[in-house]
């Protein structure tokens, strides 16, 4: 497949969320909490929320340990030794950090439609970035492992999704923010930041999502069921502007 | 100060580490490292070498983890576990947990020169990039406190410094090779890949090397004693060339 105009297209650069954007990863998550819960369960009251004391330890930790997998695991045996008083045996503690490494050792698991979705959006003549958030080391890995590597112009690995962070983005990849099209997950990260520095965005809900992801929206925001209505959607919007 | 001449330096640009060139870091890890072994060696058969254990058990990670203090904290608790059979208390896993904190908390701790040093390069023309492995979110909040940074004008926290590491970076420079010089403390990863892509480099010792970034080399690497030396033999090498 060719481009089928010379002109370029209205959207000249998407951005592309990865985790439960091009992959699953939220779920791998929950599944290590159930776990967690099972661990700990037994050694508190059983009117302890597990969970809760677990996110908010995860929330403390956010400005020391940053985004990703190894910063949960810590922040999970931190809060397991905290709720527990120490009663914890190093039978469950060795088991969390052995969950830990699981979730970074997994395989990367290609959400439905992306790999095709990639490829349309490529052979449309759209210029690709991914902009992800989270360690550094573990995100390099899973984009080399994803197949995908040769999609992209251009990878950033960003500390935080905040309007400055797209404007540098957007800088980079010499081109005017309305030509500019975020897609993601989190309406909070990819979708509300970009809007504000005149960007396009489009949200495609994952079914589960961590709850420092949640906000409350005014704005009316795209949103697509799939990943594989994106290149549909992006050229129905550069067919809207021409016409 | 103001450049001295129209004419642009030999060397325009130049990297610089962060770790251990522009701030004390492996201190840190090593005063880690000695609370770790007190910690864990009562546990442990005198014939244990408590340090190399943990040692093989980052180096094995490496992959995994990453550089940076969080897997360097979820070395220490493996390692731990691992080699006392888990007859290791909660107290002491609670004292390694904090730790791996207390480093990640420590207030940046500029090299002495440092600062004087950059502000020199910066005056005297040369554009500043930090390049530097290790943590994504540790390493931003660190040059963010280290109040240098409107001093540089790109800061690349990258994976690994392989030669195809510094080509990314001294393009994104849009600089010649040639133009371009590293500046740090490891041979390994500052200067023999730099040179092995055609860029100048100068290695600056720090007094405590880690493991990892011990290597022989049997090029001549130009060595400073301090940062301190660096503007001058700049200057020196541009001189060298023009006459």
């Amino acid at each position: 497949m060719t481009p089928t105009t010379d002109v370029p297209p209205t959207i000249e650069v998407v951005g592309l969320d990865a985790d439960d954007t091009l992959w699953h990863s939220e779920v791998y998550f929950e599944r290590t909490q159930r776990r967690f819960v099972e661990l700990v369960s037994r050694y508190v009251d059983s009117d302890v929320d597990v969970l809760d004391r677990l996110a908010r330890t995860e929330h403390d930790n956010l400005g020391r340990y940053g985004y990703g997998i190894k910063g949960f695991t810590l922040s999970m045996l931190e809060a397991a030794l905290d709720m527990t008083d120490g009663a914890l045996g190093t039978e469950e503690i060795g088991q969390i950090l052995a969950a830990g490494r699981a979730m970074l050792d997994h395989p990367v698991d290609l959400i439905e439609g992306v790999d095709e979705a990639v490829t349309a959006l490529s052979d449309a003549g759209h210029r690709l970035v991914v902009v992800t958030k989270g360690d550094l080391h573990h995100q390099q890995h899973k984009i080399m492992a994803s197949g995908l590597t040769d999609r992209f112009e251009r990878i950033e690995i960003v500390s935080d999704k905040d309007p400055d962070t797209y404007r540098r983005v957007i800088a980079s990849m010499e081109v005017e923010p309305a030509r500019f099209c975020m897609v993601g997950n989190s309406v909070r990260s990819d979708v509300l930041p970009v809007l504000a520095v005149g960007g396009h965005a489009v949200h495609i809900p994952y079914h589960v999502t961590w709850s420092h992801e949640l906000v409350e929206s005014t704005e009316a925001v795209p949103t697509l069921a799939s990943i594989s209505e994106l290149p549909a959607w992006l050229a129905s919007v550069a067919a809207e502007q021409a016409g």
